[in-house]
């Protein structure tokens, strides 16, 4: 299987709908037998429901002064910044549930009054200074794929607030082949990256399903982890330097393979999401690209029957690179969704139920390297996930999950047309808790969907696999309510959130605090945790103009 | 091969020499032909000089006052505290050359004026904020095994300084089988939770030099790295959770696999040498024990050549967990000290100089693991490093470095008794700058030797190796100068930090920062990176009373 085939190329910086998730030009992602499913399970709108047009977005004008505005023209220059209308739409919100919502409704909470484009460090210190010194609020923009409310245009107790895109600082600095380490500017985009690096034989590996958008700075500023992160690691695993721009001043830090000179500092500018500065520059560990790449599906009874053969091969070192568990109501709506051609039809209902397998858990294996590490990993893989009772079901369930593997935002954007809310947030822990935390988690998000009038579809999988660990990630679909849908929404994200916590699981595994997971961070860093983080934002953002609201907002 | 055969059982608390290194009853590790050697190359002093004896340590007496005692005696019990000369002298200092040239004189620096034991995490609280109250300065101490001044008993602008030692915090908390990890106090010793885990047929797998010895707790907060960090990754990649009693309050963060909640807090606290707070507690990753362990012995013709093979098997991933090459300078001395008994003696010179190895490396690869994951592993590392040109000299050299893997320390005081320096620093840098930065050091120390008047052996070897890069461990001996041994020290020493950091390089992989790398921290962490660390600091110490003088000292 080649590289192309499971990385697709993309144009960089991409076109993105204003209203919603991805290529303006993406055909339909939702089969009729899939709205028919729906409609018969948790309702959906009698009429489409398109979003308002463009120009009917309504925007409050922008507050900046024409002084501040040659201000900024003038360490930017002319082209250097943007206030019209839709620029500010398409920066106005990330691609959260309630983003979308308010945006289809031509209704967002607010816009930011510029948008800004530094090409340089030199122009993005410069601009932070002066937004310092003229009280205006920054939020560093990258692919503006947040969907937890990381890029909103909240401007705090500031008298303006600007997007600073870094779409222009999109440049690969240097490529150190024997060192396998790639520098670049933080507003380079991942597919960038990745083409650049095909090129010499060599991958990031760092695939999130934001991949086509994301730019690599926000992946650092908010520890994002790719589909691959089994194999390749989180983003926080890749950094090895970083440069970040802050109103006070800057920090570099060299690219080492290891250091104990004091705290890591790198990991304490890792997923600060914009709070502390602006993250210019990083140094990325890359790869040998894989020759060889195996996906291949895998049945299991139960979940608690897959978890411990993922346990087993992380704890014995022999994890697939893409490692992915559903769970039965997940199981249950991918062989919904996918109708008789797809995974259904392939496996056929006989063949599973013949092996015990009706109601069980499916599993995607990926395997990427060279061809003998694919093959006696694989083999010591499958042996012990047959150890635990897996059913191999071929190579096509793999291959369907990788055409697949970034097209779920588009989807989303449809069932918001006929009137369906979806949903996902993620958490993990350690394994000795997964499951309590599993029941707990999809248990509270049903009850406050019946809560809501709205009974839906609670479904889950584990998608980033740890010798101590796993991650959760939970989606949900429910009819959407028509009166106060965001109402609706943070009552049931209240209720996850909550559970979440309460059962000792991290608020985010990788989506980051942003605003949405705000009221929950302090359960898990500590009163004093927190206060260690804000004491580090004052001394480098001591006017407080750095993505204000965000993870340390009081 | 057992585990016990590479692992030995030490007692906890193990007794220490009060004037060097290690078990009083330890004997000698110097055999004669190597003193011959040094007495032929750099020269010994004619006469021994063995240590001063413990009573003519000369130490100012404690300057705590009764109501103090009484004090700090109300929250630690009575026999919680010890102002006696022998533990007093015992905490004076670490296990840096300084330290022991001048307690052999018995003239330490200073001394602490108590030494306080707490027991469990709320005395730790009370005592820390009667500390501050006090204005007492607080040097925490684990196993007391710092080579870089990090216990040195400094006061800073305080009025006394205690020595906190962690020996009665030394239990294991948990034990989460299924998740791999184990909770322990901070001051459980490395040999005492590796005998608990072996019982559960698992390990930690961290195994410094200074093993016999070390804490936890003191392992974390100076990000050591174990002789097999190769395999087991270092303490950073170890630590789960954490538990950090501070001045101003504590930071509990719960054992994660992973989170995206913000930057991330363990990596603050892991390495912070006891300036922001205690570590009382932490969760540490466990891992199966090796059921079978591989130690064996090849040449290469080249520090060049076996480094590139080594880069080869971490970029391939197959690594030995035991990774070491050593520079022809070391190979050199390593024959040498061994004798004819010895790796010359067993591998016979005309063996390698038929095959062009006269002059060349030696490297111990050391694979552990289950039978199936060392033999694959193995073929493909042996393969890997074939291609580079290694020569494979059986296990016997492999058999000899686990048997003396823990023995340096111990030669280092017979040498001092002879009136040789020895010492050794530590760096790491990216592989394309790595054979640059071997040479620059080594000269600048081989110039610096000479400079002195006491020309030296100069010799390296890499130890931990990492994708992107590996450390260098240097280490040089020389003949004492017997006027101002500590200024030919420091001449040396700086000289070797100066072009460290000139060759971009850590200045310390993981001997941390403690009190002799602070005049080089500021280059590698920039002067805002240091403040933001500081901030930190003034948070969660206002009062400055943990471990003045280290790391974050200005």
């Amino acid at each position: 299987m080649g590289s192309s085939e499971s990385v697709p190329e993309y144009a960089s910086p991409p076109s993105m709908r204003w209203w919603g998730w991805g290529d303006p030009a993406h055909p339909s992602a939702l089969p009729a037998h899939a709205l028919t499913f729906l409609r018969e399970t948790v309702g959906v709108a009698e009429q489409p429901r398109p979003p308002v047009a463009l120009g009917e977005v309504k925007l409050e004008p922008s507050s900046l002064s024409e002084t501040l505005l040659a201000e900024l023209a003038q360490i930017l220059g002319a082209d250097g910044l943007a206030t019209d209308h839709e620029q500010r739409v398409l920066h106005a919100a990330g691609k959260g549930y309630p983003d979308l919502v308010r945006l289809r409704a031509g209704e967002p909470e607010g816009a930011h009054d510029a948008i800004v484009y530094p090409e340089t460090h030199a122009q993005l210190r410069a601009l932070l200074e002066l937004c310092a010194r003229r009280s205006l609020a920054v939020v560093p923009f990258g692919g503006g794929t947040s969907v937890v409310g990381g890029v909103a245009p909240l401007r705090g107790e500031h008298d303006g607030v600007l997007a600073l895109d870094m779409a222009r600082m999109n440049t690969i600095l240097t490529l150190d082949r024997e060192s396998r380490t790639a520098s670049v500017q933080g507003g380079m985009r991942a597919p960038a990256l990745e083409r650049r690096l095909a090129g010499e034989g060599l991958t990031l590996g760092h695939f999130p399903q934001s991949y086509e958008y994301v730019s690599l700075g926000g992946c650092a500023a908010t520890r994002s982890a790719g589909q691959a992160s089994s194999g390749y690691g989180a983003i926080a695993k890749m950094v090895g330097g970083l440069r970040l721009a802050a109103p006070a001043g800057e920090i570099a830090l060299p690219a080492l393979p290891a250091s104990a000179a004091g705290p890591d500092l790198r990991q304490l500018l890792v997923g600060s999401e914009g709070t502390l500065g602006v993250i210019s520059e990083l140094s990325l560990r890359v790869r040998t690209a894989p020759s060889e790449r195996i996906y291949e599906g895998l049945f299991f009874e139960s979940l608690a029957a897959g978890a411990e053969a993922l346990r087993a091969l992380a704890q014995e070192h022999v994890l697939p690179d893409v490692a992915r568990l559903s769970d039965q109501a997940e199981t249950r709506m991918s062989l919904a969704l996918a109708g008789e051609g797809g995974l259904k039809g392939r496996l056929g209902r006989s063949y599973l139920s013949a092996r015990g397998m009706d109601g069980g858990c499916v599993a995607i294996f990926g395997f990427e390297g060279s061809e003998q590490d694919v093959a006696s990993r694989r083999a010591r893989a499958l042996e012990l996930a047959r150890g635990c009772g897996a059913v191999r079901v071929g190579r096509s369930p793999g291959r369907a999950w990788l055409k697949g593997r970034f097209a779920a935002p588009y989807l989303r954007d449809e069932l918001l047309t006929h009137g369906v809310m979806v949903e996902t947030l993620e958490t993990a822990a350690q394994w000795s808790q997964l499951l309590a935390v599993h029941e707990r988690v999809a248990g509270a998000i049903g009850a406050a969907l019946e809560a809501c009038g709205t009974p839906g579809m609670v479904m889950c999988h584990i998608s980033h696999v740890y010798e101590t660990g796993a991650s959760l990630y939970f989606t949900f679909i429910a009819r959407q309510r028509e009166e106060d849908p965001l109402g609706q929404w943070a009552q049931v994200k209240g209720a996850a959130s909550d559970a979440i916590v309460e059962a000792g699981a991290t608020i985010t595994h990788h989506h980051a605090v942003g605003r949405d997971h705000l009221p929950w961070i302090e359960r898990e860093l500590g009163s004093q945790g927190l206060q260690a983080l804000r004491a580090v934002k004052e001394e480098l953002d001591p006017t407080g103009i750095m993505n204000p609201g965000k993870l340390l907002a009081l």
